[in-house]
């Protein structure tokens, strides 16, 4: 095992909190500053200076784990416990919660906010200008836009409102807001705002049910929406218990 | 040329075959049996540990070439003839058969079945527990989801039949089979079962047509499909004539 | 800052010309030559030999900037100003005017042509064969196909022509041509040829618009398109000077 790998290259003033672990071959610049226990994998490029940052560093929390081949720039911020895919690539001038996922080859780009125990699956781009609120999940090449008349100035970030899902291969086109613990089939491509707990599905999307009609796939006979009662994998105690504490007291009934 | 670059990491007791070579700034990992002549190109990660294994090695087939900045987890076995294109990404707990092919960027998650002679293009994402049989073409940025309701532990891969082709761009639902021969249309988004031969597209795709009515664009005037009775590039002499045997024995009339 | 870091592997006789730089890790191969002023991150492989190339070198103009984790095979050229993101894959036997750009994550398959001061967002796939006029934009994760029967040895390559723009998740199939200065809208599947100046959507995209009445979304009251009207971030003074030049002289009216 390796603490920061003789291969790699660590600026003099980058700070490093106790038990930080740099992979070979990865790069890491001045202005950052790496929270306790995280670990980098090899081939990573970390806080590349950019004209187009605030000045300010690049903060990663502790406990974080970013994968081999990832490239993150200046001047964006991540609470602790983020952790990356392979190859993620993070602009600059974004702000994450706790406990963000990214996945594999996702991407986002610069001046985005992200909430707490938001999760990308693989190759999630996000426009700059986004906002995500918190416990959303985004499936695989989903894409979230943000010019209404490309190429322009004009740009829309998309908003992405708590607990929602945005399933495999969706387009949410410019501005669009998808609402409080809503659903965006595959392969939809969303032009109008999502409205609270509602699927939406096609191109263009409409709306095609309530989530809460969903029953699960498995034997159980049970609801599948909201997810927070049946999908705790990875969350910490405490948010668990919540969760469980508002449905018992039909947090959910409408 | 190089055979274990000195650049290249190489754990003491991975087990390399004669004629391995190893490009520069790679890293083999200990759990890992490599076949012989086979060629892993510059800043790959080969044989990730992971919990999530279930202990095996990672094993490559001989005569494979992976290439440059691909990462392969542990726990999973490669037939003869791997060849990747770059950035290619490998989950644990994976077996494929001879000949298999990964385009630029693919990603297959965890627990997957890939049979014999399998060819992905760029960008192709396989989620965990699909099946995969012989002679399957999947087209660049076509996704093979797993989650019916997203997000659940309700897994349910997808069964992707002998011969069937996925165009660029379609989504494949959760526990969907595409049947023998069939032909996913680029941009279709499949949610139910394509029945052998057949041709669907849209979104949600539906059955379109026959694979057998379609005929190719160059001045021929041959039937495109069974595409084995001309595309032949790549396969091996025994193969191709295990094709044209069938197709003289009428194997494609119905 | 460095000029050719002591980590990276130059070829004898690649040819850099004055002020180049050259990244950590990187590797030069010796069929290239890259013009005066030329950046070149860490982790990219350029010049990759490749049997299907037609010998010649990879040229890489003067005053380009190709990002980290980025591969570049022999025997394509590229004009002055090439400027790419992160993990930029481009095949050989491809040639680019001045001041292309190509997003990260961006692939382009061989035998392409590109023409001045097009621009590729992150994770464009460009299949074999395409051909792609001056001015055009590509938005993320649009596809350029080219086998009408895959998979088959019958590529019939797109074309793009002069400013045209073509939207995210949009598929144009194979031998489609999109016309001057049209716009194909997001997660639009293009099995028809565009006309001038015409919006498509939709799977099967059809004509829903023409571009000259689509308004900017800001307070301008402005119209959108041309596009060149408004949008000049990043071109030469020269180039915006003929946009206005013809502007005034009614170029655009029909």
């Amino acid at each position: 095992m390796f603490s920061i790998h003789p291969t790699s290259f660590v600026a003099p003033n980058a700070k490093l909190g106790t038990g930080v672990e740099i992979g070979p071959f990865t790069i890491v610049h001045s202005n950052v500053v790496i929270g306790a226990r995280t670990k980098i994998g090899a081939y990573c490029e970390i806080g590349v200076p950019t004209p187009l940052s605030n000045g300010s560093s690049l903060e990663i929390g502790e406990d974080s784990l970013i994968r081999s081949h990832s490239v993150f720039y200046e001047s964006s911020y991540f609470g602790s416990g983020l952790t990356t895919g392979h190859r993620a690539t993070v602009r600059e001038n974004t702000t994450a919660g706790k406990g963000f996922q990214i996945g594999t080859l996702s991407e986002i780009q610069g001046s985005c906010q992200v909430g707490d125990y938001v999760r990308f699956q693989s190759n999630v781009f996000v426009g700059g200008k986004t906002r995500i609120e918190d416990f959303v999940w985004i499936l695989p090449y989903a894409v979230l836009t943000n010019d209404p008349t490309p190429p322009s100035n004009d740009l829309m970030g998309c908003v992405i409102k708590d607990y929602a899902v945005i399933s495999a291969m969706a387009v949410i086109l410019p501005g669009v807001e998808v609402g409080l613990r809503a659903l965006v089939a595959a392969h939809a491509c969303v032009s109008k705002d999502v409205p609270e707990h509602m699927v939406v599905a096609g191109v263009p999307a409409r709306v095609i049910g309530d989530t809460r009609k969903i029953m699960k796939r498995d034997a159980s006979g049970k609801p599948a929406y909201p997810w927070t009662t049946h999908f705790h994998r990875g969350y910490p105690t405490e948010i668990i218990e919540m969760w469980q504490a508002s449905a018992n007291c039909s947090d959910y009934e409408t």
